[in-house]
């Protein structure tokens, strides 16, 4: 019965950093957390003597408690808290009765599992952006080493124009950065600690405020308010939100949404991998590593297989966060079934996103680049790659219509005969009265129509720098 | 570590009889079912020693291995098979080398783990249709006893007119019929086994057949595919596909539409009981039993849980059910990322609806029902309720313009002087030449108006004593 | 203004036959035959005039009304019926005074949506399913003509073993039966007419009735309802329900899901197409047409666009149809948005999906195959695609282990040094022994190891011709 | 067949201001607008002749062109843009034939309809952001209004402690600022232009470029970008891109997540107007207007109609949303799908964002308040909802235990009899006491039991000041 869920259908993160600080037992932490840092700010506001706080904190270590039980007491109330408080009321009995009218003072179920919800986002964004981090730096590598590799550029599946390997993996890192920028924008300020109370008034910390230092900050529910809110989210490394959220839920809403845009990103990387991947393509190649890419069937198969496990969390997170988003739709002061659906599809998401980063990392730093085999696939079709070049010098010549027609033709035949395009082209006298075949040659060569590339990676590579400097 | 998922974040299937057919364990000893069945089904035609299929059979016990090894193994393979694989062949090598041979002979990952899908699901529903079934039970007897009881129905948040909670009963057991009639149907042949082979040719399993038995089946390979699906079949308890469905994902589909329609059923219901729980309808309210519908913070709350629970899954079903569907996009003969991505969320969609199931028989066996409460709610906006059925009778009178502009008006005069309607409408010398006061009582009576919903009951009823015939 | 959408962001549908039965004149063409057809119902039953019931019929033409109008009138009761009925009402008037009040009577805005909705259904799905029968046959020419086609068979984007391309297409096949299959059930008995009054009861239907046949069916609600729901699914070809279905919206799901699933099935062909057209693997290519696969900027493109639209449509299809499921949680006897939020995302879905199913009839019946491409890309990584093979042959004789080793060393030199794979199998004693180079050059034949894949085609071709006989 | 989409099934958005700028014919002129704007740029630049720019420019008017005619050609090419530059380029051939050799120089369809796209965001943001002023201001006008307007809180359906009904609409307000920051963050610089060419290398714009002004930028890529970049941005009034961004979907992905906001904060004030609304509750109902809130069969009914169309809207928007960021996912330089699946689903996305915002607009600057009936429903179940309050103030003379019991049963004695709960309470010695007859009725005042509500309500308007300053 311990066995629910050990990452057996989950290979994308199984055994990897975020499954420690996502699992059950990271965000049972994380609500003992929540009650008692609400215990120390207390205390640091004169509410709570500070003996209390202390044997509170001492108290609330997940690992005492049983997970188990408590995940069968939360049908009860239908979240977990209930019996959370219960269980650690009950410990800091034990080890100090009058302490134990202090645990979760004034306190609601919501500030407690949305506090938690927001430190293990905190703890979780952390590994995350390491793992982007050590990404985008692989691709920086990537991007600059092959700044002019040449390579066919493909839309809708088809050899387009010459592109530059390097430019391929700067739009990788393009992705990477965004979603870097918008993770650390949330870890700056995103992620606020949850202070209401029953309904959002605080009323019940303001009652026990009143109680318990008559002539204390309560007298002045304004003050109260910005102490309160400081003091936890000081001792929790939280943002202060300017009001309760309990029904206002942007900070999930962004979460969902960064972490889709992460999710989105390293799949994009993935699913260009394994489109260079296929045997009839082979530019590029996982690393290698024991027992990995290994069939059950075939004893000479390599799959991609770090690009499958990142392409199936970035199959599963949009879905999962369009949930968390839907529950902006949250009636009331708390709403009867939306906040209850956030908190497993958050945690697949955080999980899922970590997997993905920590593969993600793994595949770039060590992508193996075939260049030769570009240069290779670069020339499949003759010149038809660079037929919009050519289309374009020889317009002025030709006329536009008779360009593309004389160049299509040509490239057809150079592509049927093997000979060079530059010659079939010279034949035309009004082109070759124009060009050299050294400018024919030069132009219908694939390795030397990279446009901007090399400059358009360099934009790539300042932003990278900025935002990423060696470390 | 081994507390990824004990349920803390789901408390809709903590502790239900879902969980343990749904979990890493249950996914093991399914995957290790579709193994030994194999080895037993290709006995039963002659190419496997009847011993070594005993002895396959006899290790492929799940609580033997090691999940979390097996877990974070699956990343190699960037799925779990090749990992049970190799445990299960050491195991059985371990009992008799001779027999390790035959383990997953011929076969492929994805026929293990599709054929394993289908077995977690077969069992899976007969736990939900199970709880299905009661939700059911309970329902008809709602409907039946409250067949003619009157009380307000609801457009758009406001009275419209009358209904009887009967109605609204039996339109819950329509759903929950719905639902059974589909997840039945899936039960008696859309879950069939996965049999293709490492390219869904069964090439393997030929090749096998053709050197472990040369003057067999396999020389007829249309003889062959249709014993060995048939015996495979048989040893599992599944359906015989047409073909192999590694990337025709129809099962898939159909499955995770039919889990979408019975956690909307359920939330269905779940909504109602919520809306007429609301403190100022109070017209229903949920079983109580000690621990339940408590708040952290206030002494008095009874929270309807049981319904909260019931929708906090049907939010989240849809959208992991949707992506199982997305799956459907399988490229070539087997895809790099989708099939990677339906696990989890189907074994998600089974727990949650597995959760709500049980939790709905629970919450419709005791639901509390108001019928004093409800009588007084339907006359609250006097005979407002009933301003449909006096345009339609006194159109004819008056004309249907007047008809509408006289009642309305006599309705708001009624409610607010609380003189009975009939007599403010016997005031119009037309109105009274045509009816009697008794009449005009008949009419603006909310309780008389409710059409043929006892009529509408009584089919529902004949229908769920069609479908689910008393036990 | 009435440029909103003509098709310019959707060329998967524009000018497609799906759209003149899905656009909005359609739908109020069949919000305007529900009307009608209601007052016909009850002519039969003797409770509306004959004449008024033609008078209404013959009114009923939606080219007749403004449609903007009734657009932008829609918003005052958040729904589009209100002003139908109520341009209805005045066109009827200005023909007939006294039929006038026989529209629309006893009626309610959802009945009347509701059975316009499975009328634009039904009416979607004649063409949706004609040209799924269209692909179907397309599809069955394909796999009948290459049954025994070899080709590379791909799982996670490498060559895995050989497959045939008619199995290929026979898988195709399999999706769109699947689909065909669901869609027609549908039309058999899905779509039901909607009959329930303000709030599900059909008081105001019965209370006309009363009125208008004093000693009619009225007096018996059972008969009644069944007379009811009999001619009125009659007048329309619909089916009749077992009760009001306002808030048990199973019709939609089915509807959603089937559409999911058409989208997904045409959905795999599409990437299937894109993955074999690929320029480096080129097995299959677009049926050509005057202008089709340009592009704005390269004049030797032809790119896979119909496969491009199916595509387009099947990542909206899901997404849309998941919307339309969620509706499953109606509040009360009329939800306040969620029946408002199906109307556009499922007329969508079925506008998207008859796109899908026109393009897909095109794009298979024109399919050009290429089949030396096939024997020569299956060739391209010598025998390594036959390794399974040749592993199973000759662990007997090496037994496993080695046999796998000594197969893929030699696969490797074989494809390094170009000599044949028998001859370097050949060195080995063991093998030497046990088999002759001609045995040994069958078995390194990736042609000759195609399995059962002739005889699955064959099991799929028949069921093709049970479900869509030739015509 | 022009009556395709004029809103009949969205009434949402049917005739607000959002429909003119995000139709087909807003979109069309938004890809005609980024042509010119084109010609425009590199006239700037010396590469294109004024007069050709201007005649381009000129003749870039979409009332000019055959929408339908468009929408159907676009199917050749997967896209409307080859059409659309056909078409172009041959009006601009009449006005003047040496103009038309610089339209769409260098470009592609993707750099088109990007750019377009992100103008009609632009253009719609416009609409949007200023609806949301309104609604903000409106909010913001309710809650300092009803600061201290004592309330029910509720929470999972049942009332729980008191609020006051001006931090519910601090609360809606918070929700309405946060999607405008974000939004406007989106107007300040997350709307780019597209400027890549065929592969993303702007290899075609350069070529054109050399041809054109042979000694001009394009000897220097990097300085060539940077002002091609800032010439066309600055002609849009757009963003500057780091690089081109075909498969780096980032600013779609961002559009998305803060229209899915939008849509779900403006669905959360929706669904409590509705909660507030329901005929048992009756605190708010919505502004009236000549036929709004309408029923086709009730003459009494006012439905709050404008919060259903607006949840209408937030149900359809994340799921679209998601579609959009699924489109992250765009393999290669340009998706076979992903991309063309993104346009369709992004419009209406900000048309019923654009509906939505203006209902909300009308819906929170008409609300109707009804503070008695507010007072009236507090007080519905006697002191039970300061239960929390009491259990507080009564722990230190009882101990925590008794306290809640004592409170809860006099609370029941108190609704039970009517009779006082202070004098309830103060038959028990201890508490009489501690406590005065006066101070006991105090503590069971609902009214006196709002905590901070009215200094958060304060923090909540200084945001709004800042934010939106009157204007």
């Amino acid at each position: 019965m311990t066995d629910l869920d050990s990452g057996l259908l989950s290979p994308v993160r199984a055994g990897t950093p975020i499954e420690p600080v996502t699992g059950d037992l990271a965000w049972l932490q994380a609500m003992l957390d929540a009650e008692t840092a609400l215990a120390r700010a207390q205390a640091r506001m004169g509410l709570v003597p500070p003996a209390a706080a202390e044997t509170i904190t001492k108290t609330g270590r997940a690992g005492e408690f049983d997970l188990r039980a408590l995940a069968e007491a939360a049908r009860g109330a239908a979240n977990p808290v209930v019996g959370v408080v219960q269980a650690l009321t009950a410990a800091v009995a034990d080890a100090d009765p009058a302490a134990a009218d202090y645990v979760h003072r004034g306190s609601t179920s919501q500030d407690v599992l949305d506090t938690a919800t927001m430190l293990v986002a905190a703890r979780a964004l952390q590994v995350i952006t390491a793992d982007l981090e050590r990404t985008a730096d692989a691709l920086a590598v990537l991007a600059a080493e092959h700044r002019d590799t040449p390579a066919a550029g493909r839309t809708l599946t088809q050899h387009a124009v010459p592109t530059t390997f390097g430019l391929k993996a700067a739009g990788w890192l393009q992705g990477v950065l965004d979603a870097l920028e918008r993770l650390r924008a949330l870890q700056r300020g995103g992620l606020p600690v949850e202070l209401g109370g029953a309904a959002g008034t605080l009323a019940g910390y303001l009652e026990y405020a009143r109680i318990d230092a008559p002539d204390g900050a309560a007298g002045d529910p304004a003050r109260y308010v910005a102490e309160l809110f400081g003091a936890y989210a000081d001792e929790l490394g939280l943002a202060v939100p300017v009001a309760p959220w309990h029904t206002a839920r942007t900070p999930l809403a962004d979460l969902a949404a960064a972490l889709t845009l992460t999710s989105g990103v390293l799949g994009k990387i993935a699913v260009d991998v394994q489109s260079l991947s296929r045997t009839e393509v082979a530019e590029v190649s996982e690393p290698s590593a024991p027992g990995r890419g290994v069939s059950s069937a075939m004893p000479q198969k390599v799959n991609p297989v770090l690009a499958t496990l990142i392409r199936s969390a970035a199959a599963q997170v949009p879905l999962l966060a369009v949930g968390v988003a839907q529950a902006l739709l949250a009636e009331d002061e708390r709403p009867a079934g939306a906040w209850h659906a956030e908190w497993q599809p958050l945690r697949e998401c955080l999980r899922l996103v970590g997997g993905a980063a920590h593969t993600a990392a793994e595949l770039t730093a060590g992508l193996r680049v075939d260049a030769d085999r570009m240069a290779h696939n670069l020339r499949l079709t003759g010149a038809l790659i660079v037929a919009e070049r050519l289309a374009a010098v020889l317009a002025p010549v030709l006329g536009k219509a008779a360009a593309k027609a004389v160049v299509t033709r040509a490239c057809l035949e150079s592509a049927a005969s093997g000979r060079p395009l530059g010659e079939l082209l010279s034949r035309e006298p009004e082109i070759a009265a124009r060009f050299t075949r050294a400018e024919l040659d030069s132009f219908a060569d694939p390795a030397r129509y990279t446009g901007a590339a090399g400059a358009l990676v360099d934009r790539v590579l300042a932003r990278h720098r900025e935002l990423v400097p060696a470390r």
